[in-house]
């Protein structure tokens, strides 16, 4: 097979934080891929076309090694398994490993749905502000407890992880819903040494080609 | 150490669906442990002492190898990780592995987060019932779906894997809230095939020391 016929294919929205965990652990591994725009904001996931790949009609939806993958945390966990070359995207030691899914998981699971488009629409534009920023504030909370113990340079330690994956596009959320970020001095730290490395630069969502207005990301 | 030392204790609520599905694993594993129930009505997760444990103030909360462990998924990773003997809560296979993580992802982040006490508590009693049932039906439709490639006896093939130990008390929530089932035949002739097992048996919440109530159980 040639080249164009392998690149994995990425199935991503500019500013979804899914997406964006996926384009900065395809970058970390330096694995080249094509970028298909599906416009959340015009329901372009709940094509049947888009459907057929992914039953919860979300994004991201990666095509890698012949297959359609879904749900961006068990994504990079096959990227991961499939691709053990450096840099590792989980740590070796087994306690490191479970702290930077830990972290992970309380964004993917305890901040990032309750603030889902679909669902603030359920929850009403009069409510939606408020309802957002408690669920923000609570889960970035504890992530800012849990890295007093685990980080060093990056969420666990001195080695970028999953965690890292998770944490940059978690807090560009909080910053669209203008959460006041004052109270989080070991995660703004580190977000802001991933901010400066190509990887997580590539990923920003003023980056994509998707990105309606001009870019507003600087090295 | 003796063995009263090193036993695993399980911070548990016995109809927590994130502590049913650690009770799983860990039985599926044959580890045994004490359970330390946590009473979620009497908002017993909200103590200090408990926050120390868990700043997400939630459970599960796994004491094993002299820590702390919080989150079920990154609970049952490293439980997997660390005993390495069978059964296998994870495929041996890459893909087989994915399957089985995006599965528990769908219900670990798609369901579980937007149909827990503390968020239908916000949500308001009017409108909870509704709110509940859309969120497990989205996520059930999806997990149904998933599972026509995925399934044989199990979630992924003829193995039980971590996708069982989080569809099984999902299912059980889904009752608690009346959701109709009979579009689901896929997910529950597996639950049927779980439940007669051992492991999910003893995991129950109506065998669990903290339920309040007769047994209702049945073998």
């Amino acid at each position: 097979m040639s080249n164009a016929e392998t690149k994995p294919i990425l199935h991503s929205y500019y500013r979804s934080s899914c997406s964006y965990r996926v384009r900065i652990a395809l970058n970390l591994k330096n694995i080249d891929y094509t970028t298909h725009a599906v416009n959340l904001i015009k329901s372009e996931q709940l094509t049947d076309e888009h459907k057929k790949l992914n039953p919860k009609a979300e994004i991201p939806v990666l095509f890698i090694d012949g297959k359609a993958l879904a749900q961006s945390l068990p994504i990079i966990e096959y990227i991961e398994e499939t691709r053990q070359f450096k840099p590792r995207l989980l740590p070796e030691d087994p306690f490191k490993r479970y702290q930077a899914r830990m972290i992970s998981e309380i964004i993917a699971s305890g901040i990032q749905p309750l603030q889902n488009l679909n669902v603030l629409k359920r929850v009403g534009d009069e409510k939606k502000a408020d309802w957002a920023h408690h669920f923000i504030k609570v889960g970035l909370d504890a992530v800012e407890k849990v890295l007093e113990e685990s980080a060093g340079r990056y969420c666990v330690g001195d080695e970028i992880s999953l965690a890292d994956c998770c944490l940059v596009p978690q807090l560009y959320n909080a910053r669209r819903f203008n959460v006041d970020l004052t109270n989080y001095p070991i995660m703004t730290a580190i977000e802001e040494r991933l901010n400066v490395l190509p990887a997580f630069q590539k990923a920003h969502p003023d980056r994509q080609p998707d990105f309606p207005g001009e870019s507003v990301a600087k090295a």
